[in-house]
């Protein structure tokens, strides 16, 4: 066979185990939380029929899906015209499946699927890799993971509370001190369209303020008098916009006079907060739970249509940690209606980045081996290996060095592994039974029975 | 937007959370046992680039593997007269991504790319999903999870012995009693093929051996005398196939007298026996590890190059539950040659089915939330909240139902969701501060202050 290059392609990565192990961190956090809040996990395949995933995501998304081309002579029923009618028309007749671009719309197929067997309210969460043809870029991957908690079948606003408190569980499990939670309500928003006389183009506005942060209040000024936003409707703006200005809310109460929907949006938002409060006994949510009102949030997609979420690092700039929302309708596409639900993710790819930029990860937690057995020889390998077996059955995470190489080498494959103990048996520890236990960090060295070594690295290590 | 009826994939299966914390249950196990040997976690993209799959799974490996169509107008510099040549020649130029089909082929692409970081020998595990576009059918799927670990970089034959006590480790932890641990060396096979006079034709041997269970012994000397087998070469494969036959090993060492790799079989699957002897103490390993010498296991992959293992239920029809082998090339096709290693793999589909069938799940393996506070009204709701809070603090999974609705909906939703304990807040409750818990198993109902009960659940159920 003809040797190669072994080459990744642009936009994927390895994870390499001490990637992993951090990773897991993270993931293990989030999962422990999600259970506590009574959450289960859910996943479905990567691979979906074309057809259910086309015509979710725009036209531009559509284009992003990967397609993947049919088994066999996938070009046996096309007729040589069809070829010639170009690529677009041509996808659906060579490929039948794609790889999932999110883990909502394969939820949205799953709830409505099993509509009959689940068990509603349905909370589930969902940790899957996705995959998107955009263009590769830094911290722009073409496969990430997702990682969703829904609760589906109730309108409760107990679980936005919830999700407050999950946010603020997993942030303090994972070290990250700084920073905001904003809050806000699509039918805030819907209510400042309707006083702004504007209802009609609310999805506009919605795409303007999504901008607010990367553009500035000026552009986003600028993109809605062009897009035909009067004066006057903008005037009701900056009240609003204008991020040095108290009262907002008060503001808003009065100018939504008028607006039933931007009542409720205010009114959903204060029992949100006074639900966190019964939780937790606090009262000061912003210095407790970080939690910011923030009228200029929008999030981009367009199926929210409650309470929406989104965390930020105030430390490092990295775009968006948490995001998530209410939706009134996740599965009329598929037949079911009126399914309402709320739901979260957590970027992992970015909690990732923030945790080993401000070096939060603790140290232990890229333990895996605890300790490894030296090998000298075969002589002492044979008093070894029953005590390896030993401390296994004691459930702790050891090796021997599969050879009798060079100490030095021994020792570095220790070193590099972070293994944070390693045992020496020569023939002086086989004639005393005495192994001298080596402290990998500060060098110190005992001399100790297999017993004792098993007693002190389970109550340090386990 | 139409509304359609949403559908899997023929091959593809979702993974509903009572099936989830089964199968997480099955590789906790696993990966608990990989750490305790020292393996450590690694990921490969689900997506490489065509070139690195193609030709490593021989020609209809190469069909199977599932292509994804480039993004945009993959036709675009496709000419005319290139469409007309065949689909089989148009793949390449129209997709250079494909979906992982197993995962060695990135293992040994990851090994070869970072050869120079990796701190060798590399014990890694990988549990990742890969992709197939064989023919659906029962128990057949075109997405399924492998779950491999490997120890590359060592000929230490310490190696194989920790595969077949990690094997006896998982069973035991997953309460599988009856199965055989079937051990043999390729060697072996080599040496048969040389008192053959057929070394030319291993090949060939390996394949019809392979086949011994399924076809049984007079078509395979039938197959084999098809491919050119003399009566006087298949004489020597009559005492080793013959499963009546005592002293196979006997007959082999006097056999193997000119044979040197034949030797180097025998004394190899000698040594590893005594290994794993001299780590448990265990000297009738066929009673205590369920080890079966089988001297006709020849394992389908072709880099197999020492001893092999497989591991079948002897309760449960259903094929190998475990396999796996030493090879001497791992990443030669990647320009990094003799990367000797073993490996093994977990065939986590199979042992789902097994345990189910047998109804060895562990009753807990399913406990995900602990407790669920039934919701009466907004009143018994406030006084639930702050207590409910003290739950989860104290590490309980945990649940308020979300809406005051009928009380027989929220014990059919925990019943449904099998938790095992509900809490009943009413107005005599909330006067005397003593809770009514209810264990839904036994219907057994008990008063008891909030602190009470979490030091009972705490102490049944974490």
């Amino acid at each position: 066979m003809k040797k190669q290059k072994p080459a990744l392609l642009k936009g994927t990565r390895d994870f390499a185990p001490e990637v992993m192990i951090k990773r897991n961190f993270i993931l293990d956090q989030i999962k422990d939380t999600f259970r506590k809040y009574g959450f289960l996990p859910l996943e479905t395949p990567s691979i979906e029929r074309l057809d259910v995933l086309t015509g979710k995501y725009g036209e531009e998304g559509d284009q992003l899906i990967f397609k993947i081309l049919n088994s066999g002579d996938f070009l046996d029923k096309i007729a040589e015209q069809e070829l010639a009618e170009g690529y677009k028309k041509l996808i659906p007749k060579i490929s039948k499946r794609a790889l999932r671009y999110d883990l909502t719309v394969p939820f949205a197929r799953f709830v409505s699927m099993n509509r009959g067997e689940i068990n509603f309210p349905f909370k589930r969460f969902q940790i899957q890799p996705v995959w998107r043809g955009d263009r590769p870029q830094k911290g722009r991957y073409q496969e990430f993971y997702q990682c969703d908690a829904d609760v589906v079948g109730t309108n409760s606003l107990l679980c936005e509370a919830e999700i407050i408190l999950m946010i603020h569980e997993v942030f303090a499990r994972l070290g990250i001190q700084n920073y905001d939670l904003k809050i806000n309500n699509r039918k805030i928003l819907s209510g400042l369209a309707e006083i702004m006389d504007e209802k009609d183009r609310q999805g506009d506005l919605f795409v303007a303020l999504d901008k607010l942060d990367k553009i500035g209040l000026e552009q986003v000024i600028e993109e809605l008098k062009n897009k035909g936003f009067s004066d006057q409707a903008l005037a009701h703006l900056e009240p609003v916009l204008n991020p040095s200005e108290q009262g907002q809310l008060d503001y808003l109460k009065t100018a939504f006079q008028h607006s039933e929907v931007g009542q409720k949006g205010i009114q959903e938002i204060e029992e949100i907060m006074q639900l966190v409060s019964t939780y937790t006994g606090e009262s000061n949510l912003t210095e407790t739970h970080h939690l910011q009102l923030d009228l200029t949030l929008a999030r981009g997609l367009t199926y929210y249509t409650g309470a929406i979420f989104e965390v930020k690092s105030t430390e490092v700039s990295i775009g968006s940690l948490v995001g998530g929302g209410r939706y009134d309708d996740l599965t009329g596409i598929f037949g079911l209606p009126d399914m309402s639900g709320v739901g979260f993710s957590f970027g992992i790819d970015r909690l990732y980045d923030v945790m080993d930029e401000l070096g939060l990860f603790p140290e232990d937690a890229g333990l895996s081996t605890h300790v490894m057995f030296v090998n000298f020889d075969e002589n002492a390998q044979n008093y070894i290996l029953p005590l390896l077996h030993k401390f296994r059955q004691a459930g702790l995470n050891c090796e021997i060095y599969p050879e009798a190489a060079k100490l030095k080498k021994q020792m570095n494959y220790a070193n590099a592994k972070q293994i944070p103990y390693v045992i020496l048996v020569g023939s002086e520890e086989m004639q005393t039974n005495k192994l001298s236990l080596k402290n990998m960090e500060s060098g110190e060295q005992q001399k100790l029975t297999y017993a004792e070594i098993i007693t002190q690295l389970k109550e340090q290590l386990l």
